[in-house]
């Protein structure tokens, strides 16, 4: 166990370290959240620590940029990484652990077994990083495993990743509760992820777009318009408006994410993924 | 909670079931150990369950026969499926739990999550049985998951299984001990399996040959013969006495797997799978 220079906040690195942490506190009747992460934390991970503090009694943040979510091509190297400046935001928020695992806790030399949920995993972000799903999902039950909580936590930013760990906690029994935070927003309507901090300033201008189209498309929706053309307009009005690419913008079921076409029957949400240069953006809407 | 009318051992058949009963031994101190099966228990599976019964305070014996691990080609509706007899074998052993959940405890509707294992699910039976081991591999972290026991054990007769569930265990971090038991045997030396029960007179009597004809290679490659002039031999020796088709009779390293042509460096098991009729035996032995 180590402390960060600039924070209050107690590091485990080892398996050990936070099992015996967290054995203590179960053994005590605490109750425990965990906050997966990556890092680079903004305001988005800190709403969901925020939740966390006030529905248990500790609360644990991992903090692992997980290789096997990224591809080869992708941007693994490039991951903002900012230790001691996460450390001191979560001090700030009185979280009780962080939990900063060694590469190698989390894959040991020669490890080849990875958890897969084929439903869900196959559409919207799954169809242009097929490795992606494989990845969160082998990566999140191992820190559910590890951590054993009695709660984690998730931002509705990466719904289907949200939805894939729903399905992988009931498939696999596993004993946690699974909650959701809302998506935060700069004031433009920009969702928050670590990745805008690749955008230029331009790309910044542009990027809000992306949330306020989808809005529009939504209201457009609601009031009954025809939802392929609506989508087809939306998306030439962001390709207009500056974006390089659009991956999907689509309708899909909020529970099954099976695609809705036509006619909106069961709650479902507006997801959109588009590219600003080298960097991909995703949001997602109620409906 | 029920008890079978022949057994006195309690039987759980929901998954509240199973962990009210493990917590209340674990909060009492207690170590569990779990012996998976699925059912028509024989010595061999009776030996673990001793093994089980010398090591930990209290035994779990599971009994599920998991669809996941039969092609739909195979033989799961024919699977010999024995409660009441097996109850009261287990009975006799002094066992404190059967877990017999109902299919959907096991695969909730919707259910598409897997694990799988990828570097050592490729060879030996992952080749004839491509589904098996992803199957295997599921359905114990669902089970380790459940019944979240100190120890579980697993017989050496199915030695692949073995080391896929070590591997599991280890990359996912589960906390829990992989124990084995040691193949056992016919006086004949015909391996225990529950699917003897299918092979007719005439078959079991051919059916020990598998053991004798890889003991007498064995002795064979330990004097220092040509290891593939060997088991070609033991092959066409196999064909001869009866056997219908050999699936393989190859040596590889006991623990990575890794197969072995030339030379034996390091510890190392010589492994058979055989057709007699429909019934496909298996068979290992240390070199």
């Amino acid at each position: 166990m180590s402390k960060s220079k600039l924070s209050a906040v107690p590091i485990a690195n080892s398996l050990d370290d936070l099992r015996n942490v967290v054995n203590g506190w179960k053994a005590g009747g605490k109750s425990v959240m965990l906050v997966p992460t990556m890092g680079a934390l903004h305001e988005g991970h800190l709403s969901l620590v925020r939740i966390a503090r006030r529905k248990a009694d500790r609360v644990v943040v991992s903090i692992f940029v997980n290789p096997a979510q990224f591809a080869p091509h992708e941007d693994f190297q490039e991951y903002p990484r900012e230790f001691e400046g996460d450390a001191a935001k979560l001090a700030g928020e009185q979280v009780d652990l962080i939990y900063a695992p060694k590469p190698d806790v989390m894959y040991a030399p020669g490890a080849s077994t990875t958890v897969q949920v084929e439903a869900l995993s196959s559409q919207l972000c799954g169809i242009s990083r097929p490795h992606f799903f494989g990845g969160v999902a082998t990566i999140v039950t191992k820190l559910l495993i590890q951590c054993a909580p009695d709660m984690a936590i998730f931002g509705e930013k990466d719904y289907q990743q949200l939805l894939v760990i729903r399905a992988l906690v009931r498939d696999l029994s596993l004993p946690v509760e699974i909650c959701a935070g809302p998506i935060i927003r700069d004031k433009n309507g920009l969702a928050l992820s670590s990745r805008n901090a690749y955008l230029t300033p331009e790309q910044r201008r542009t990027a809000p777009m992306l949330n306020r189209m989808m809005l529009r498309a939504a209201d457009r929706i609601t009031e009954g318009a025809d939802i392929s053309a609506v989508l087809q307009h939306t998306r030439s009005e962001l390709l207009k408006s500056g974006f390089d690419k659009i991956d999907y913008l689509e309708i899909h079921d909020a529970e099954t994410l099976a695609p809705v076409a036509n006619k909106i029957t069961s709650p479902a949400r507006l997801f959109a993924a588009a590219w600003l240069g080298q960097t991909r953006l995703i949001d997602n809407i109620a409906l």
